[in-house]
């Protein structure tokens, strides 16, 4: 049995020494990929830079790809699911939303708008917004992230960040007969709004099964889960070793059928 | 002999998931403690969340204060400082300049600046120009940070940083006395810049030694390094081993005389 684990967060890089990182131990993931190690399988595990990772029984049974930013993981998992077969795909990883686009101060953004707006002589209040939206859009103008270290004197520093492309909605294109296990975060919220984002995220992302979390409900030692089908609540889970077996359960019964 | 060391790196929280992190292992304020475990020392030691931490031969000999964010490490700082009389201060920790003031997106901050527009009226360039940077520092105009997780269907996010307070600035006024050894790391620069930069950063924030490196000239196994004083380059060092042991040496020396 083949398996892809994805674990750990990614990080985006502003400079030679900042990171816009997304916190997460991949405790999980580890957990996983230990639980499966006396089973029949291959693991091919895609970890972030702060992942703690697994120790297998058989060091051959895994396949370690480090990857850091969002833009590598997406590469990473086309080129995975585009070259082998896996029988399942459990993305836990704490994937960026958004990746830099352009960084700019108080005053360089204030004259390029300004220029605009001197320029263009907008006659309404709508198209004032439209023209400001339009230049904010355009990030080609403001000067670009630097490859160095950014210069600290600025008071202030503007980072403007763009849409990453969501890595779980291109898994089914790339393999559509994988089963695939999503993960959903997110924070203080109801468990009945839980479950309907993650039935949301199963619809769209053509997922088998989401495994929906609230951060509030995390701790040391305990980590209430639910795993999501599109019937609802499949089943729950209150650490993370239960969650791991939980997960491994589902494969290997998905196997036997 | 009472000394605080901080090493690591500092994180800005932007949400209970993203953070704006400075990358640093650690290593060099983990090698400078181990240095010093067979000598008659104390050391107070201020460290980020990803920061390896050293074994000490004599575990009371060291205090651990771990830290997040650069008001913390302030905080933390300032409690010691006053609190507490150090023989020497080994700053190496790298810390934010910036910290997280508030988060628009093109939609919010383009309203927003078109209304502050449309009422000033203002008749010149110039005073749009100066109307669109007062408008944009005015942080308390704008969404102010969730403290949970930010909503990411917005195809943009625009964060707006603000300076934090210099840590280091602040060193000899909590303590005139103690003997400051403060770090610089630039990025590809020659060395004459950067020993021009260390004696800047000597004067302005009263320190007694800077130890300035280039990223460029890090790497796993060798780590380029010159000990600046005011009469210039005191010592050079090409690995943190002998950073290590030349701080030491340094401590020793000080504390004969």
């Amino acid at each position: 049995m083949n398996i892809l684990i994805t674990a750990g967060g990614t990080t985006e890089k502003i400079d030679n020494v900042r990171h816009l990182t997304n916190q997460a131990t991949g405790r999980l993931g580890k957990e996983l990929a230990e639980a499966l190690k006396h089973d029949q399988v291959t693991i091919d595990y895609i970890y972030g830079p702060q992942a703690i990772l697994p120790t297998m029984a058989e060091p051959t049974s895994i396949i370690f790809h480090p990857i850091r930013s969002v833009m590598d993981l997406y590469d990473t998992m086309e080129h995975l699911l585009t070259e082998k077969n896996f029988d399942f795909v459990v993305h836990s990883m704490a994937v960026s939303d958004y990746k830099l686009s352009h960084i700019a101060n108080e005053q360089s953004l204030a004259t390029t708008l300004a220029a605009e707006i001197s320029q263009k002589q907008p006659q309404s209040e709508a198209d004032l917004i439209d023209l400001i939206q339009q230049s904010l859009v355009q990030a080609h103008r403001f000067p670009q992230p630097t490859s160095k270290k950014i210069d600290s004197s600025a008071d202030e520093l503007i980072l403007f960040l763009e849409k990453a492309p969501k890595v779980i909605q291109s898994i089914k294109k790339w393999q559509p007969n994988t089963t695939l296990i999503g993960f959903k975060l997110l924070v203080g919220v109801t468990e009945e709004h839980l479950v309907e984002v993650a039935q949301n995220s199963l619809t769209k992302n053509h997922a088998d099964y989401i495994l929906a979390n609230d951060l509030e409900h995390i701790t040391d030692i305990s980590h209430l889960a639910l795993l999501v089908d599109s019937q609802g609540i499949a089943e729950r889970f209150t650490t993370k070793v239960e969650i791991a077996q939980g997960l491994r359960q589902v494969m290997l019964n998905k196997k036997e059928n």
